[in-house]
């Protein structure tokens, strides 16, 4: 009962030519679970960037340049006959790591997806923390330090600015520049890839201090973002996920023993902080939204 | 109906006598709402600092040295023949402003309450957010300037380490020190008292441009930890309880301004901050628990 497509959003071709590619895309997972489209209960979306959940519109996602407010989940349904949510892509991770992954059986799970940015998710009690507008869970936007560097929303200091892959990659073209990481300069001559957080992990892993060190206080602001949560929200579980997620220990270790040194103990001690476990995360979320019993039809 | 005796805890008496005294508190002030201990539905119990609430203990209280961890919940069941409900005291004012106070009606209420210290308490959808073991609402001690001051629980640059009534008093007493401050030397001359957020207030209310510097940078720290907040978890209320929030706008103003700056638009848009309303808004908390239906019996 399970068929998949999977396609580039090439958003650059215009809004309608990218709702036509999602449909085609659509039938064809349909055909290879050889099912119609008649049979679905409905269809679940994740969505880049800012969404209105209850109105199924997506709000001028930055990924989406040019697409403005678009009514998605109305179109998608008159062009299918079927009922459609839409959820954010990090909540919609956030819910499908609980439901089918790293979060099952948490009370108050946070979830943080590290990769060019930071974004996140809050299921408390099973059920998806969405705030008065569905803008809940920016994790990556918290200020820890406010004389930090520039961050992409225009601030300073944003666990973002700090402990993203973009801020990783931006700490060792500094390196380089100032002639410094030199097993990062041969990583990126051998390659011929520009710097990115991949190339400095695999320089620290080959042993350059410099690459080392970025790592760590990548991982140092990290944990002094995640201590901050486990103080604020007091969860049993925090799942990170996100390409950069792959770096692992290097990262991961110095943000936990942050986060354990910073967290009032009777908090540390109740929380555990694990590693996403699912390729499409987002997909099992809005695939529970539509299962649910309190699913709306949007549009 | 409502009777009322106030009492100092004098904690340095010991656990028996405070204990005692609650007692003789709690009767007369049975008696002179002209009812009698049967006649009350149950007991509720804020208390200073954490609480398991689900255990009825108070654990550890930093202003109560030496209770360690005290069963106070079944104590005073036992000897009064009731059920009672135990909460901490910010998670109880939290819940007191939304049921009387500046939170009713808010989905997703944040109350901070600003005196010597600086705790908080999260309402959303009008239940207190406990997370999984009571500790969640310790908006104090987010850290958001790690290179920052010290903080009384031995982190750095926490919330409460550079906004609260104590960190306002501290940056007072190093302007004087310093040689700064006359308006405040003089305030502290004049009424023969040390130097205290309240008397910074004053000088900066007479003119002392050191004095309003110090108020103006607490503001900034605030706002830029309600900007997290509002970001992270997308209220629609936050409201500012406590001693020190009496400064008022020298402090709230800038605040406000940098959280308005730093969230994000649509979370920013939906938010409404206010000056909590309630002499004892702790009591109204405790009460509501003791009348909901899921009031849970203790001990």
């Amino acid at each position: 009962m399970l068929g998949e497509d999977l396609r580039p959003t090439e958003a650059t071709e215009g809004r309608e030519t990218v709702i036509e590619r999602m449909l085609d895309s659509l039938r064809k997972a349909v055909r290879s679970a050889n099912v119609t489209i008649e049979d679905l209960n409905g269809l679940g979306v994740a969505a880049p960037g800012p969404v209105d959940w209850q109105t199924g519109h997506v709000l001028e996602p930055p990924n989406l340049p040019g697409w403005g407010d678009v009514p998605l989940g109305s179109i998608l349904s008159e062009q299918l006959g079927l009922p459609v949510v839409l959820e954010n892509d990090a909540n919609a991770a956030a819910l499908g790591e609980y439901v089918s992954g790293a979060g099952r059986g948490a009370k108050a799970l946070i979830y943080i997806t590290i990769s060019t940015g930071i974004g996140g998710g809050l299921v408390f009690d099973g059920r998806l923390y969405r705030g008065v507008s569905g803008a809940a869970g920016e994790v990556g936007h918290m200020i820890i330090r406010p004389e930090g560097p520039l961050c992409g929303c225009g601030r300073h200091g944003c666990l973002e600015a700090l402990s993203s892959g973009s801020a990783i990659g931006r700490e060792g073209a500094t390196a380089l520049a100032n002639g410094r990481a030199p097993l990062l300069r041969r990583q990126i001559d051998d390659s011929g890839q520009p710097v990115s957080a991949l190339l400095v992990a695999r320089a620290a892993g080959e042993g350059d201090e410099d690459a080392q060190q970025i790592l760590h206080e990548a991982g140092v602001s990290l944990g002094i973002g995640l201590g901050n949560l486990v103080n604020l929200l007091n969860p049993d579980r925090i799942v990170i996920g996100g390409g950069a997620a792959h770096i692992g220990a290097p990262l991961l270790e110095p943000a936990e023993a942050v986060m354990r040194r910073n967290a009032f103990p009777g908090a540390a001690a109740r929380v555990s902080l694990r590693s996403a476990e699912l390729e499409y995360a987002a997909i099992h979320g809005v695939a529970s939204l539509v299962a649910d019993s309190d699913f709306r039809v949007q549009g």
